[in-house]
């Protein structure tokens, strides 16, 4: 078992929220995060892959393909778009960090997965002084 | 002479486009930038001064003091916010980060400058791979 | 499960030596580390929690809440601080980068567990070069 | 169990290719790794080892130590060298990084190992976006 | 005057070394650099124009488009290519970062001044603790 | 006229006070900095040189002499040093970063000029959201 990672990124706008709370109880929850006119990050994701090394190539999964991969299934959908609007993959959650890397690891799963290969943990950097990890259930 | 820079953080949500343009001209000029509800960034902050040195604390400038006075003049009005929406030294211009050094410039030149040293240059860092410098006029 | 990490910087001084070795064997042993008037570096901290996530927030912890627990816990007793003499929970022990690590994790743990979520691991990056992880035992 | 890693660094050429591929199948795999007259990388490498505290010390291990052992037995064989066919323990393989970080494992392993200590992990990073970890099988 | 910046990597092998000088020569002068199989790096380089603002776009310059003249005029010559056999602009030239920057200017330099703008300077990291800055002359 | 920049990195004690002032006023001015037992920094420096390019080695200057010299006048006498104690070109000076700046360049201007190039800059990184640049005067 070898564990291959790639890192790429996207700038998205989002806001941390609920509907039913007051202004001020969101504030109270969210502080920052919960300002109406949105706020945004450069989010830094790090999707780490494991299997066996193809003799081969040497590799464990073409770095190349595994790029394309997220960048057509996830950077597509998140850079430069606003997580709470515009994510199919987010609607009606929170669009907190957690939810975002639990999201990814499901839209990513199944593609990763029908390679041979195994989804071992998706980060993500919200800020360099906050990051997640999912390693799935 | 010497310089002395102090480094500030803040996340923020914009967007490019020009009103009086169609969506696809804003999308030719603007690309990614022009998508319409909003994206963001995690944008990083070098406020370079100089000045002689103050034999006593053998400093250009007391750097927590003028780490209060970002965060008092620049920081409070940009973090978390929407930079086309919510700050009012962008009022009715682009929200590029150009205009975002040169309005940050503005607001501190003052308040640096009655302290009895000199503002030499705003830095702002908009993604790893783009930033901008402005040296006043 | 998912697992969150807040990063926390501290600068603080310490040496590395015995009193009951000979200087020259303080040296053999800590090299550099054991010179006789301190030295110091910009540690840096990241304490990674797990736990469920809270539908509401979607959050497994308020981060800003995680943060002030560490500031409140740690920071204060170790910021601009000596190792060697300042900090209770290093009394009668090495300063060493490990040391510092299990007392971090011990002074943090009971707070942590009193949220409903679990310590995973303190990570304490001495220099570029060398970093310590404690997973708790 | 206490975990410490030594960072260190190297620059080597390499290229990927299979000599019985005809050159568009190396580069339709490979792609630009394949280009004929080498490239190269700035690797950086993170060795993990793992272990008991000694009271004496405080240290898993003396780190200086560390870096020795990997400076004799790793860098001074990769760094400004051809990893295609400068490097004894790469004869025979594929030039990539899941190679590099396994043939750096077996080459560190039993002197690691010998210290009273384990090798837990060998990462390599090849570019900013790009790393290989091993734990050992 | 406003300066704009866009970060671009590449990574590439090369060689330090004079034929006319013996190999004992070439290695006291040029140490592992002179290592007869190649060894490479992870090359980052950061090119600054400068100009004025464009009201229409708040920009001083499309970094889009400056993005797409460094990958054409640049990156795809240099980019896991050989410097001493692979680069027109540095044939018979030693293979330093100095002449890297030097290179790279004067085949930028046309094309940025033919944006209306000026090319301010090129700054090449070779290594982590190295780099280079040419202003032009 | 090309520039060159080496960056090396030392580990200091320190403390700003002043002997003749209270506590109470050291703590006002200089705040957790003035703490009694010292507190410390990973350093970062960046010594800058500019000259022109010898044609025979593609140098400004042999990077390996510019490092050896920087650790010969400098390193040694700072890393793992107390700024306040032990270093000969501070004593009866602020241990600031900018006096640590201009101490630095005044020790190495000589030897770099006699190497038929210039000191340039001496920059002084003391976290990393503080940093200090000298020019000479």
């Amino acid at each position: 078992m070898i564990y291959v990672t790639r890192r790429e990124r996207f700038s998205a706008a989002h806001r941390l929220f609920r509907d039913e709370w007051t202004d001020d109880k969101n504030l109270e929850i969210f502080d920052k995060c919960s300002y109406p006119n949105w706020h945004g990050h450069n989010y830094v994701m790090y999707v780490t892959v494991k299997g066996d090394l193809n003799p081969e190539t040497g590799f464990v999964v073409n770095i190349k393909r595994l790029s394309k991969i997220i960048k057509e299934k996830i950077i597509v959908k998140l850079d430069h778009r606003n997580l709470n609007i515009d994510v199919d993959f987010l609607k009606g959650k929170m669009a907190s960090t957690e939810n975002l890397a639990i999201g990814i690891w499901e839209e990513l799963e199944p593609t990763i997965t029908a390679l041979g290969i195994h989804l071992h943990c998706v980060k993500i950097e919200e800020t360099e002084n906050n990051f997640v990890e999912y390693f799935g259930n």
